[in-house]
């Protein structure tokens, strides 16, 4: 039922577009949601992209460009007007149109502000632009339902209908004072219900959830997914309602936070898609590639400091892999149970020597074990005098990379740098050399011939 | 202005629940929403959270049910009997009873749904109770409001009031034919603004999204987040309309997805939190760390079988870790980007052949600055003639390691496997054991001497 962009119906639009046929194009996107016909614009050069867009339906343009690829949308802008952009920008809901046009030099913002023929949504916009991205005054819209609390049942169907033009999908009225105080909210479905002459006092929703512009974007998608709501009003300091976050915006913040970490984790530096080109891919892969051979460097010139100890036993380096993976492992596992305990807001919050504790704890258990594998493995080749350099470097090592783990995500979280960089090559990297540090000192210690 | 619990707070529940002193729970539980209700319970000890929830308003103590941590609830719920269940059961939406039934034993599931007074309830259960947990059909709710397309906007109202006792949130009213086939739906927003006499039949938007119970749940929150959707009814093979899933229900999934792909990336296996026992904790995180482990001991013995080159030239030692650490890091990051763009179905698909290119490519990019880096350090540490080795394995061991995190995540997509296991430990393992392997074998055919 759900639309799959195949190589034929490409190639099939490709030849309308060159041939300019209208018509067959008008016909087929009439068939396709948005959603579909972007995956199509995707495929396209910029000036055929441009082309197709500039036949659709203005209110379809502007909801197809307010939900693409943003460097999509950067290289397809590029072939556009101020002229032809601004009418799109006219029929997009208020965080859309700041959203694109903030991703646009100032003086297109500005000509394009200029030319909007609704000096509403202008003023919309005007407003909205002061806020950073990562606030909740970034996420909100203008537009939404607002009702002063002394009208009626019927007055407030009307407001609906006047209101509604701008609104796509109404989830519920906002009750407000003369002020603009927001003071509760009316459910469609109550309306829909009253009897025309009741009066909204009487049937609003009082002590309702809201917050303030100033919010992180992370704490408003937190809120709305702990309460279920699917839209939250936005008020300023005084309490004056000035927009609403709705859950479809909040599903890309969830989504692109989910994102993020696991870039971290990953070791990439920053966005890329598989299909990029070969050097922004590069780009992106190199800066933590770099840093990871600069760690191990630093390992290499400690082995390297015992290299006459390795000529003597030479079994030595047969261990250098296994302190290195495991400590590498033990970090990335902890640092990632830690960035999900501080995603994790409900309850009470725990202590850092809690945490250091509980960590201590599962090391010994973990760190045992492998280092008894490890130990039972110098016997297999023959090397019993590694036994227990082998096992207690193990231990060791395990114990420390459980420390990195936990206190890494936590420092980083304080100072503001998202805390799953922890899990990624940096942390992985760290305990790599720690381990190698900590198993040649070990052997020094306990190998007297060495 | 959301709540936020300190261990103050909690200590004065923990007392008045102590004290079994009613009114001051009843008042202070008065005053919070359930989500901020559940997670007083979470800290509460399974019997005294049991008496808090008796106090409470039973609809309020069915949503906090309904959204409980699965683990903590199957905890609480073993101090419920079942007629003591069954009247929460009966206030939940059939979606939320489905999964907490579904938790339970079958003795309990059927002693819980032969006491529900609400028999439409306990139908809606049994039909529900059919479907995998991971398609469409396990999603559902069976909860909405449906309208004959033959009916006026008068009655319609009429029947939103009838049906919508039950129904918390209601997104659209769904019209369906005789035979309770789908025809599309009307949003409240139009019945708000139609006149009351207008007919059903003039007034809904045909052509809706829809998906089959058996599509599977990765596949309906990507329908519904690239269609901005806040519900989507489910229809049987006939067309027949059987429940809706709404937005809350697709954010948990979405989250849940991402939480799974971070657990694979970070080699835990299997769901634990941070605060969970230390049993639980080592339990999920040593199998990959044995499995890690396993495989640097088979390193090891690679190495090993090195010995009497390693005890000519020590110098060979130094560079275990950088072969060992970069092969893991150029795997997770390739693996990383390759588990991306499977999840995003936008656009047209890529062939394998596209992929291994792009990898292959970026590959040398990448392999010739690590080998180049790497090698220049062989001058430093005063060993020249080790630059070839080191140089052209690390530009082996990336390759190697790009082929490698391409191929991993397609085939482990290919027989079902959630394919971020390929950015996990298991990679880096593989990849640290195979680098080995190349750079002794290198070593030994360019240095004669060895």
């Amino acid at each position: 039922m759900t639309f799959e962009l195949t190589k034929e119906y490409l190639e099939h639009i490709q030849l309308a577009i060159e041939e300019r046929d209208e018509t067959t194009l008008r016909a087929d996107m009439a068939e396709l949601y948005p959603a579909d016909i972007s995956s199509i614009l995707y495929e396209l050069e910029p000036d055929r992209a441009h082309y197709l867009l500039n036949l659709l339906d203005q209110q379809v343009g502007a909801d197809i460009l307010a939900n693409l690829d943003p460097a999509v949308r950067l290289d397809l802008l590029e072939t556009f007007s101020s002229a032809e952009l601004a009418p799109l920008i006219n029929e997009m809901d208020s965080d859309d149109a700041v959203d694109i046009l903030n991703e646009q030099p100032i003086r297109i913002r500005e000509e394009v502000i200029a030319l909007l023929e609704d000096r509403e949504q202008a003023r919309f916009i005007l407003d909205l632009l002061h806020y950073d991205e990562d606030v909740a005054g970034g996420l909100m819209q203008k537009e939404l339902v607002k009702i002063n609390v002394n009208l009626t049942v019927n007055a407030c169907i009307e407001e609906i209908r006047d209101q509604t033009e701008d609104v796509e999908k109404v989830y519920s009225v906002y009750v407000v004072d003369d002020a603009d105080v927001l003071l509760g909210l009316v459910s469609l479905k109550r309306i829909v219900l009253a009897r025309r002459n009741a009066k909204i006092a009487d049937i609003y929703t009082r002590d309702i959830l809201f917050v303030e512009t100033y919010r992180p974007v992370e704490e408003v998608a937190e809120i709305m997914q702990r309460y279920d709501l699917d839209a939250i009003p936005v008020v300023n300091v005084q309490g004056r309602l000035l927009g609403q976050i709705t859950i479809d915006d909040v599903v890309d913040v969830i989504t692109e936070q989910a994102d993020e970490d696991i870039q971290a984790i990953s070791g990439l530096s920053g966005e890329v898609e598989e299909d990029d080109n070969i050097w922004a891919r590069s780009r992106v892969q190199l800066p933590w590639l770099v840093a990871g051979a600069v760690g191990s460097l630093l390992a290499a010139t400690v082995i390297n400091g015992f290299q006459s100890q390795l000529s003597k036993i030479a079994a030595l380096a047969a261990f250098i892999p296994i302190i290195g993976s495991t400590g590498g492992n033990v970090g990335i596992q902890t640092a990632s149970l830690i960035v999900q305990s501080l995603a994790d807001t409900s309850g009470l919050s725990t202590t850092l020597s809690q945490r250091l504790l509980r960590a201590f704890l599962v090391a010994i258990i973990n760190g045992l074990v492998v280092g008894l594998m490890a130990g039972t493995y110098t016997f297999l080749i023959g090397e019993p005098r590694l036994f227990w350099v082998v096992g207690l470097s193990l231990l060791a090592v395990v114990m420390l990379a459980s420390f990195m783990g936990t206190i890494t995500p936590l420092l980083l979280n304080r100072i503001g740098i998202n805390p799953a960089v922890a899990s990624g090559p940096f942390i992985t990297t760290a305990n790599d050399l720690i381990g190698i540090g900590v198993y040649f000192t070990i052997a020094e210690l306990l190998l007297a011939e060495v």
